[in-house]
Parts: structure tokens; C-alpha cells; sequence
């Protein structure tokens, strides 16, 4: 065997959900995939499949073009909803704006246009303060408006928040873009099937995200509404996402969106979430920023308190100025991870 | 289990490398790659691991990105290689001009400055074709020599060859840079270790494929000469190149490098094609375009020959005009693979 | 003669500096400069006298770029100083921002990291809400800070703000580029010599803006700092600013910079502003905004009285929402205008 | 006076055209849109008129768009006919492959499909070597011709060339550009009023050209078939070639468009360049290059010839290999000028 471990498997931190590794169901979906030829660049059988899956949860209108990661799926996306002089609303927070090295700009030749939002959501009236200038040649055009779910702060938008802010980008004129890199976790926090909060909203155009959710790679560019994009399979190509042995990328989004895999896997890091805030939220001196929605839970640490944890424990500073963490779970994160790392924050506040 | 196989794990074609699946040996390295946690974006132990294997094969000098594909690779490579505004020699049929959906510039701005290359290959003279404007602020500046190995067209530099072609390049303050999609292949042909004919005639920058050659993914920018290039991490993020996960692509790297999977494969697929050659190289009416050299064979046959080939096997036409195919091997093509295929072709060419 | 004169030159209004002609002695410098053949591109008597010129207002280090307009300037300095993941600090309310098309991000591929800014004027402490994360590959890198002078809102850096901020900027190993599309306006606020508040506080870029100040079209790149920039001439020539008879570019340059022209258009400007804003600060229900140090007077007015003056003078709402006008002078703007215009406005705001 | 003149306007070269300065007429017309304010950014009464001057000359249905020069009519020009992901079919020798230091991949990220003319004229067949590959995400879909009148080797395409080559292009579903630069010397040589040989035999986007014809400044990016292009008007902004004071560049536009200008310009151009070939033919050892068609006379000359009549007169050397020169007269170009040049050529040559 060439490749020996090198790393212990039982260990787990709280840094990141793409720390983890891949899913058993999903490692087994792509050696099912395996063996023999199959036509590349996406004309295989597994990734025919996938058109019916996302179907299947989207709508018939729908079109799954699966990609590399979710900077490419947010800058296929972008592109193929934008003409070349046309710019993006979006949060400060959203990762398109803080976390993607410049792609949309330096890729796509994109402006984005961003408010601050307290919980990284966008709300009509911060739409408002970037809806201006239609038809002056000397603004760059806002064309749509791109959200994330669930956001970047561990927060969901609502139903009624989603579809406000859909019907009011339409009477703008603007489409909307949603930056799903965790939709299934907004899914587990809502009840609701993928459908009733994207396609049903009003969004137009979806990225949909495996990697934070159990898969080794690939996302997807998922079109919901036809009429909003130009050229998607001609953007994925030319933005350098498009895999040759795509089998294996179509495979493991089956193995998440075939059955019920997605919905287990995010409940399951939003269940821990929840147990964690709930271990900590007692402790004195522990500050929980904002709803925790999903898989994320924001704190205020004294600092030496971070340092301390971080000796035993990864996990990353967000704002070194408040000294708030963001500690995070996935879908392999168990039970006594939390217990263990909720006894070791207590200790370390405990002996300040 | 979700997924179930929808192909036929015993059929081959020769359309492309591409169209097989994953080594089993690599499978096997993900796995042991796969469980717990690790540091995501390539501060992990395996990815480490990968740094010593490339310098093990191209010298203490070499750096490793892994990315996610050829293009990828490619257009990163070149970013780092050049200023805003200079440009890139290559052949009018290297795959960064062909088939690459002008990625290079599209992404990157670059210029490609090509000349015809009956076989695939660039000369010193060749360059000289474009190599000149060197200050002229109305030229696009040349100053990348991008050559393939092996060939998009079969076809394998020689030592002697890339010797002068980048002794020329360096004389005319080029940098080099080689699309070593099928470097392995190169190898198999040379019978050369892969530094002996990289590093060690001047190749600056190597896009190292991996994908063509078994792994499920995955592809490397490698600075050979790390004075040539300029912020290759940055470019790699900012070219959405960058893989979460990425213990899992520099697994598979290792798997195909840390040992001799590389030659395997490619001398395996190499000899497919000679026993492909040699089996239709006397069948009358078939004529052989260029040589044999790597692990794709290209022959004119006559167009009904092809249609009726292609009921029962998969491959490419090359050349609508001239009615040229390409057959190209892999490293799953079995020798029985080549004789039946090369026994339906006789037939074709007897049934005329 | 095949035009004919199709407006009254007798009319000016408040709208814009842009709006104004081409001053007399500038007129007068490009017919000096016409007749006979010069090499083109820049390779002229005249261009090479405006390096003098330059050389003798920013200091003997000093380099000249000329170009046809100010978001060429702009872009071809921020090129200039930016790799290709880089980006730039800059007022929300700033021209790169708001009024140049996005073409910052298209034609450069450049991010801009924006601020809120009452006064339109940068600090350090905003610089700081930007200036981190250097070495993380998933932020693009800030690299320049970038501000105006005067600014957008009619306001002046002082001095001290000058060297306060570009202190900062450097000490965070960020460059200073400054759009100086009214540069002569700080002059004549400031009462300093060009490089007082330039060069000698650490500006390393210039954009300087001669259109609003009484030429017919020209700015130019100033590179104060040689060592802050990499190819300006490349960049000019592939960002289309680089013109072919360039004579009559630098001939109106030097026709601003070569005496005193530029100080004494844009006294005049600046003192047309102040008899106006002196003239209706006493209107009751006029409130002005911001304190005027430049070209431009900006009130909050009745939306009533804004359409009633608008059908005898034009200038432009500056938002829709608080009902504030902006009110521009320029080189041309006679006492009589204000007078009377000043008139149309007492009386406008009496009759309501 | 703050300008001096510091160049003697009685002397011209056969360097290009573009050496040249502005014809007398055209300042006159600058000089009458002076005064005065007018809305900026081509809302002015000067463009607007320019409008009826363009659709007289190429019919009711053309839009005209001043830009700043010949790179930036043609890359404004290119982007509106192409979606993010097409590409250009051109001439090697064209000045967008060449001259234009890559802006159109750079600024617009379009790849170029160059074919080697001796002409300098893209025919049929040439086409189809570029044309297929339609609806294959992998290659750069080829969506323009782009073709230039006169070429930049001094020759011009017949109407029936035009016809055929633009008949071709829309059968394979291709639009056609031209690049215009000179396109009044092809009405002088072809004897054609200018629709006739645009509009009327199918070109879709025209790039007018009138720097290299007497103006100071000033192209013009013209829509003959509104279908064929999107966002023009924006795509002029976000690439920079927005001129504030448009109302000059429009005034010198209608100066050459309004009456006859454009024709006598060229006619004279193209007549010195035959009283050059003429003078020049009979010259033993002198072998002129190619059809003279425009205003440039290609010639080979003995090396040392080229360096002692370079001593005394400015021109360029075309190849340095074979040691081909470029003639250009242009507009202001004397009968004196020519026969003292020719004098010269015949003395160099008869002492070598």
C-alpha cells in the first residue's frame, strides 16, 4: 500500500464542517461508480440520474449542473445570471464577498454591492440602499441579489423572510441567487422539504453545497428558473469547474440528495450544535452571539480563555477585536465530542 | 444504499483516458485518507506528505499545489508565470488553445500566441515566430514557452528536443512551462526518471495531471523554479482551484507518486496502443498518422468504416475533413480489449 | 464650414464641471501644438516637455502617464499597483466606486473593500476595518488604500488627514493612490504647491484630473513613487488609454501645469462656490451640507423647490430620498451665474 | 502663452498616419462646440447631431457610440456582439491580434482565431478553419468575424469579397465586425459611398475611424444591425471610452462625416501613396509588396539602403527577416513631400 494514515480517525475539532471527512454511504456511492467507461465531462449515466434527483426535489424545471466547489458554483452561478456590466447584492458577511479570494471579481468581472447585517441576512430595505441607477451607464447595473442559507452567522432566513425579499428583488427587476453551501442544514432547522424555501420563494438561482455535508468534493450549480440564466454549461467550462470523470461528482450528490442522506447528516450536526449551546449557555461569563440556527454557535471568550481551549481543541477566532469564536459541528461530530469540549470550556472559564 | 450502479463495470472504450474510472489503489488511499478530522485547505498531514513526494521526484526546489483539473492546473500555472500583460507561445493544438473554453483568457487575460505544429510539437523556430516586440507597449509581451508532454497529438519530446526548446526559451528570457497532463506517459516512452526531463532541462512551471492516468480527480501546479512564478497560492484560491477537503486529492497524488502506480499506468496504457498500432498496422487501407509515442493512436479511416466501427466501440473522429480518429488506451484497457477491437476492425476494413 | 454652432455658449449651469468647454489658453495650446508630424504614441516634443512639467510640481522621481479619462487613470494607477489577487481600501463614496461602470472590477479584476464615509473622507481607523487578514489566501489581499482629493462631497483632506492616513497605510504595508481628478480645487483650498500634499506626504500614485478643470479630455498617471508601481506604460496601452496623438494630450497638460492655469481656473471654481453657498446660507429652510471646500455645494432642499429651479437651471438631485442637490461651479462660472441663480433661488424658496 | 511650440510643423514623415496632426477644418469645428455648457457624457446637442450625420451615411437603423480610439471602438465593439464565452475569427495581422496589447483578451477575455493572410484578408474558407465546434462547451465558441477595411497591409477588400465573406458568416451564424480604422480610404478606393460596402452586403458592428484620417481624437463604435448587438452603450462605460466632453469628439466626427471630409482626407492619403509606388517602381532592385490600395506602400529593401534613408526620413521597417518597409502617407502629405522621398529612395538605392 502506498498511501499509509498518517492522521488519528477519531479525532474531531471544531474549526470547520469541511475538516471532516466523507460519508461512509457516500464513499461506498462512488465505488459503485466505478470500474469499467463512462462518457466524460457529465454525458454519463450517474450524472443523467441526477438530473431526475434534483428534479425530484426542485421542480421539472430544474437543471443540476454539478461543479467543483462552491466558489464555483456561486461564480458559474453569478456569471450566468449577469451580463457583463451588471453587479451582485449581497451581505458583507456572505462568502462570496469575504471567502473567495476575489473570484467573483477577478473571474467574473462582478461588482458586489453589500450592506452590514447584524445576522448576515439581507432584507428588502438593505436591498433598497443598492436598487438604484437602472439604466445610468455609469453605475455598474444591480441585476441580482445573492443570498446565503444558512448564512455565514449560523442564522436561517425564514419562510416569510425568504419570499419577502424574492417578491421584492422581482419588482425590482433583480433575480435571486442563493449560496446553499449548507441549504441541507437549513433544511433540517426549518421542517421543510428543499423545494418550499428555494424554488417555491422565488429563487432562481441555487448553489447547492455537498463538500460541508459529508461529500470528498462537488457542489452544484442548480438553474430553478430557466429564464434567469444565459450559457450555465458554457460558463461551468470556461470558469475552469467542469470535471471530466464526472460520475464520481453526480455519484455523491445521488448518495446525499437520492435518499434522505443530506437530511440526516444536517440534522445531525444542528442537533449537536444545539447541544453544545445549550451545554455553554449556562456558564457565566460565555456570550452567545446571535440565534444559533444551523451548525454554527458564536461566542464571546475572554481571551485567555481561547487560548487556553485552543491548546486541547481547534477552532477559530472570528473577530479578533470582541474576541468571539465560532465553534462548528458536523455531521460526524458526537456526542461526547461536545460533552468533552463543553466540560473544557467549562473548566477553562471556571479557573480564570 | 442510494446509489445503485447504472453502468456496465466491464466495458471499456477508447474514446478517452478519461472516460475509465479510479485505480484501485487509489480508492484504497482515500479511504485511509478519509475519518476524523483535518485542517482544511491543505494544511494537512497528507498534503504535508504530498511536498516530500514531489521533491523526492523533481528536487528539494519543487513546491506542490494540487487543484482540481487540467485546466485548472494550467491556467494557474500560467498566472503565476506572467504580468498582466504578457502572452504565451504554444501549438495551435495544445489543449490551453483547444479545449480549455478559453479559460486562459477568459480568466487570466492571456494572450496565446500559436503556431501549426504538424506534430504537436514546438521548435525553437516556432518560437521565434513570436518572440519578438520584447518593449513594444502595443505588443502583448511574450514571455511564457508552453509545450505539452506527451502530445495532444501522441507524440513525445525528446530530450534532445525539450533541451533546446528551453535553452532557446531562457536565452530569449522565456519562461517554460509544461502541460504535463500525460507526464506519466512521458515517462513510460523515455524510460527517464520524470526529473530528468523536467527540472533538469529547464521547465519552470509543470502542470502535473493525474486524472488521465487513474485518479478519481485531481491535478498539480508544481514550481519547479520557484524564481518563475509569482503568488501561486493566491492565484490557485482566486482561480476557485483551491479544494476544501484537499488531504483527499493529495492522497490520490501520493498514491500515483509515492510509488510506481505513475509508470504502471502510463507504461500499461503506452503498450495498449503499441499493441494497438501494431495489430492494425497491416491491415490494408489503414494508414497510421504520426508515430506511436504515448497512449493514443490516430489513423484516417474511411468514413463508413468509422460509422460502422462505432456501432459496437466509442472513440473520437479527430478531423471531420480528412476523416482522421483518434483510439486512445488507458490504464484499465485490456490486451483483450485491444484484440477484439482491432479484429472489428479488420472486419470493417475486409467488408468494405 | 460643416459644423455649425448648435448652442448657446452664452448658457452655463450648475450640473457638473464637466459640463463647462475647453479654456482659451488650452485651445490656444493645441493648436500650438498641431502641424507637421510627431511620433505618435507618446514618443513626442510635447510629452516629453510634460515629463519637466511633472517632474517640476511632484519632484525629480516623478513619471507621467497621460490618458483620456479619469477612470482610466484610475484603473491603469490601481493596475499599476496591485498583483493580480489584490484589493483596494476606498470611500463607498468614491468615483471608482460608484461612477466608473464597475470597471475597476472588469477591466482590472480588482476588489474594492468600501467604507461609509460622512465626509467622503477616509481615516485610518476605517483603513483598519479592512486592512487584515494579509497572507490568507481566501481574502483578496488589501494592497492599496485609495482616496480622493477633493472628494466627492466637496470636502478637502487637510494636511494632516493626508499624512495621518498615508502614515497608516503604509505602515500596514499598504500603498496610497490618490484620484486627484480635482486636484487643482485642494490646491486652491489648501493654498499649498501640488506636491505639499502629494509627494511629500506619501502619495504613491497619482491620478490627476485635468477634464474638470477646463481641457477638452486628458488626465494622467502620476507615479510619485516609482517603486510602488510595475508596467504602467503596458497598462495604459492595454487598458485602450493610450493615445495615439498624444501631443495634444500633453500640450494641454502642460498648457494647466505649465504656468498657473491650474491654480487660477480652479480658484475661480472654488470661489464661485463659496459666493453661492454665502448667498443662499441665509435662505431660510436651505441647509447645507458638509462644509464647502471645493467646486460643489451641496443643500437639502423642498422637492417643490428643487423641480421649480430645475426648469430654469440644471444640476443634479444627489438623493432622491433626503431631497439634497448637488450645485457645481466651474472654471467658466461667472458671478452673474450665481447672482442669478442665487436670485432664482430666494425667490423659489419664498414663493413656496 | 504657456504652450511653446517645440516641433517643426513643416516637416512630415512616412512613418503612419496617426503621426499626423489635425486637419484644419476639424479644429474649426472644435473651436465652434466650445463655449458654453453642454450635458456631458453625450447627451449633448453635438452627438446627437453626430446620430443623423451616422444614419445618413449608413442607414435609418445605425447607432453611433464615440470612443476615445481605434482599440477601444473595436473592444466595446467585439463585447457587445459576444457572450462571455465566444470568440473572434480574424486575420494574424489584424490589429486587435497585434497592436492591441491584448486588450481584447485582457479587457474582454475573448479569444482571437487568427489565420495567416497574405493580403491581410480573411476569406471563406478561411472561416471554416475556425468555424466548428458549435454547442462543444470544451472550445471557445466562435461567434464574429471580424475583418479589416483597409487592411493593415494596405489592401482592400472588393465588394464582392465583403458580400461573400459576410453571405458565409451568417449562414454559419456568425456576425461580422469591421474594423473601420481607414475604412474612408476604401470609399476612396473602391469609389463607394460608405454604406454601400458595410451596411448593404451584411457587416452586423462597424469600428469608425477618424483619428488616422485628420481628427485629434475620436472613433466611433457603429451598431448597423441593432440585433446583433447588447448593452453597447454600457459596455462603452465599463471599458473606459466614456468621454465626459463628448461634444468634441462628436463636433470632429461630424467636421469629417458632415460634408466631405472623410473622402477628400483619404482620396488625398490614397493618391500620394500611387505617386509614391509610382516614383518608386521603375526603381531597379525595389520590389513593392502587395496591391497598393490605401495609403501605405509596402516595399523590400536592401538593408543598408533602409538605414541611410532612415537617416533622413521616418518610416518603419515591417520585418526585420526580410527587410520590408512601411510607407504611409496621410492627409497632409505634399506632392513635394513624395517626390523628395522618392528623390531619395532613387539615390540610396543607385549608391549602394
Amino acid at each position: 500500500m502506498t498511501v499509509e494514515q498518517r492522521h488519528d480517525p477519531s479525532l474531531r475539532s471544531f474549526a470547520s464542517d469541511n475538516y471532516a471527512g466523507v460519508h461512509p454511504e457516500v464513499l461506498e456511492a462512488i465505488a459503485t461508480a466505478n470500474g469499467g467507461h463512462q462518457v466524460a465531462y457529465g454525458d454519463d449515466v450517474y450524472t443523467a440520474r441526477l438530473q431526475e434527483v434534483f428534479r425530484g426535489h426542485f421542480g421539472e424545471q430544474a437543471e443540476v449542473f454539478p461543479v467543483f466547489n462552491g466558489t464555483g458554483a456561486n461564480v458559474v452561478s453569478l456569471q450566468s445570471m449577469t451580463k457583463r456590466w451588471e453587479s451582485v447584492i449581497c451581505a458583507a458577511s456572505a462568502h462570496i464577498n469575504v471567502d473567495e479570494g476575489g473570484a467573483p471579481e477577478k473571474v467574473a468581472g462582478l461588482k458586489l454591492l453589500t450592506s452590514v447585517t447584524p445576522l448576515g441576512k439581507l432584507t428588502p430595505e438593505l436591498v433598497d440602499q443598492h436598487a438604484w441607477g437602472f439604466g445610468d451607464v455609469h453605475r455598474s447595473q444591480p441585476a441580482v441579489v445573492s443570498i446565503t442559507q444558512t448564512t455565514e452567522l449560523g442564522t436561517c432566513y425564514s419562510l416569510e423572510e425568504l419570499r419577502a425579499l424574492c417578491d421584492h428583488a422581482h419588482e425590482l427587476g433583480l433575480k435571486v441567487h442563493l449560496d446553499g453551501a449548507r441549504l441541507s442544514n437549513a433544511a433540517a432547522t426549518l421542517g421543510l422539504p428543499l423545494r418550499a424555501f428555494t424554488t417555491d420563494v422565488g429563487v432562481d438561482v441555487l448553489s447547492f453545497g455537498g463538500t460541508k455535508n459529508g461529500l470528498m468534493y462537488g457542489e452544484a450549480v442548480v438553474v430553478l428558473n430557466p429564464d434567469a440564466v444565459v450559457g450555465p454549461a458554457y460558463l461551468r467550462k470556461s470558469a475552469m469547474q467542469l470535471s471530466s470523470k464526472m460520475r464520481f461528482v453526480s455519484a455523491q450528490l445521488e448518495a446525499l440528495l437520492g435518499g434522505d442522506l443530506y437530511l440526516r447528516n444536517a440534522t445531525h450536526a444542528n442537533d449537536m450544535a444545539q447541544r453544545l449551546v445549550k451545554a455553554v449557555s449556562d456558564i457565566p461569563g460565555i456570550e452567545v452571539q446571535r440565534p444559533v440556527q444551523a451548525n454554527s454557535v458564536f461566542v464571546v471568550l475572554p481571551p485567555e480563555v481561547t487560548v487556553r481551549l485552543q491548546e486541547k481543541h481547534r477552532f477559530y477566532v472570528w473577530d479578533e477585536h470582541t474576541g468571539e469564536v465560532r465553534w462548528m459541528t458536523s455531521f460526524d461530530t458526537t456526542e461526547a465530542d461536545i460533552d468533552t469540549f463543553a466540560a473544557d470550556i467549562a473548566e477553562a472559564m471556571a479557573s480564570r
